[in-house]
């Protein structure tokens, strides 16, 4: 004969499941079940992706546009625990085009600028998601004939052009380099034109090259367009040419015409 | 009778077909037909999500740490086409800590800033990931028995606590007000030790309530820890309690006892 009957203990067995079913739903306040479900399967699904970060450090040997001498020091303390005070706290002051960083309508139109289309302008919906990274023809320019051969689809929005300037590590060099590859006019009017590119990607410090015609034509191609977004200065060492995340989060800083800005690539 | 023969058409259409599809698999110089595929449901993906930016704008009248004069001019033209230059182009000064930012470990102890611990060292996979906004009881600080009511589960990472400032609108105001709901020493001594968060975000300038002593030892639970990440002065306004997708990504400062930051949410 079976014993069914394990009485008293049975019914408080049974309680104590219960309440602890109820406690677990209900315990960590605003959190649901289904949140906390959520939230662990997300976070299973985040420990797998790789991340690389394509921003480089802001280091004083970091170069600058058009000068010899690089970043120099950037940063200082304003308040240090060595001297006495109780906390480190510090003061720094950067260009809104020094090292990793993106150029703000504004940057190459007085209109544009006074009309408030600074860097707050910009679309996140630009700045983060899916990104193409390709691979250039080595010492060119980006030029029309270049982004034709690229042959990027339509419906791509987001690409980083991985030039020589990525092999020459000219990131690395202080002194700002004017052989730099970027994009030509006619290059930056092709893209304009004739693809869905919003966000273009760049391994040195402008988008375009360096003669003064073409650095205003370049800019003017792309800015004026109000929805396009160079990001320039970027650290392509590690990134192979593939499909990736980006999420590329700049300053919000009200009538920049740019910000310097971390960016970074999920695989 | 059906007519099959549509000759000597027939060959040629078939021909270009086959012609159109190898053109479409191999045009794109580095891009595949699956990286393509791939990146269009993804973008299909991210068009579908909504973006909730939590960093406050960089403005004036931001209120600064312990200032009655909050952030001031912190911006301004070094070239400006209205006077004549090609292009605008602008320097910055900002502290560490101004705005939407983060600290770092070597923010409140010496020994780990002069061992590199700056805002450099944060990791990515920290700033990066699924996050839970909690709501937290109303004009009360962070306590240990406010942690201990919001019970929150083993395995969650990443949390911002929307507290009264949020509904104080304390971030509008330009005076520094010592008033701010934040984390009492206990109260992060209890998140260090009870729970696996690594990402705190809270609603004004400190992440810890004001009286120095307060100050120093919730900082020391946090940061002496080298794995938790205080991100500080976010705009909570729009984030409803709830799971979300959070990108926190500070500047890459070099010996930066703390970076400012830009800080998004997805839905």
């Amino acid at each position: 004969m079976t014993n069914h009957n394990t009485s008293p203990y049975s019914h408080l067995l049974l309680l104590a499941a219960v309440l602890a079913l109820v406690s677990v739903a209900s315990a960590f306040g605003p959190t649901s079940r289904l949140d906390l479900q959520k939230i662990m399967r997300e976070e299973r699904n985040y420990m797998q992706k790789k991340v690389i970060d394509i921003s480089h450090k802001y280091v004083p040997d970091l170069p600058a546009y058009d000068s010899k001498s690089g970043l120099g020091n950037f940063i200082k303390l304003k308040t240090s625990i060595k001297l006495g005070d109780l906390y480190n706290f510090s003061v720094f002051k950067l260009t809104t085009h020094s090292g990793t960083h993106v150029d703000a309508p504004g940057h190459f139109n007085e209109t544009l600028f006074e009309l408030g289309y600074d860097v707050v302008s910009l679309h996140l919906q630009t700045l983060n998601g899916p990104v193409l990274v390709v691979d250039t023809p080595r010492n060119k320019n980006i030029t029309a004939e270049v982004m034709r051969s690229l042959n990027i689809p339509r419906g791509v929005k987001r690409v980083l052009f991985q030039t020589s300037n990525t092999d020459r590590r000219l990131m690395y060099k202080k002194e700002f380099d004017s052989s730099y590859s970027a994009f030509t006019s006619d290059g930056a009017e092709y893209l304009a034109q004739n693809t869905d590119i919003k966000l273009v990607g760049v391994d040195y410090l402008s988008v375009a090259i360096s003669p003064k015609d073409e650095l205003l034509k370049v800019h003017q191609h792309l800015l004026n367009s109000k929805d396009i977004i160079p990001v320039e200065g970027l650290n392509l060492d590690d990134a192979v040419p593939g499909v990736y995340t980006i999420h590329c989060l700049p300053l919000r800083l009200v009538h920049g015409d740019g910000s310097p800005t971390r960016c970074i690539l999920f695989q």
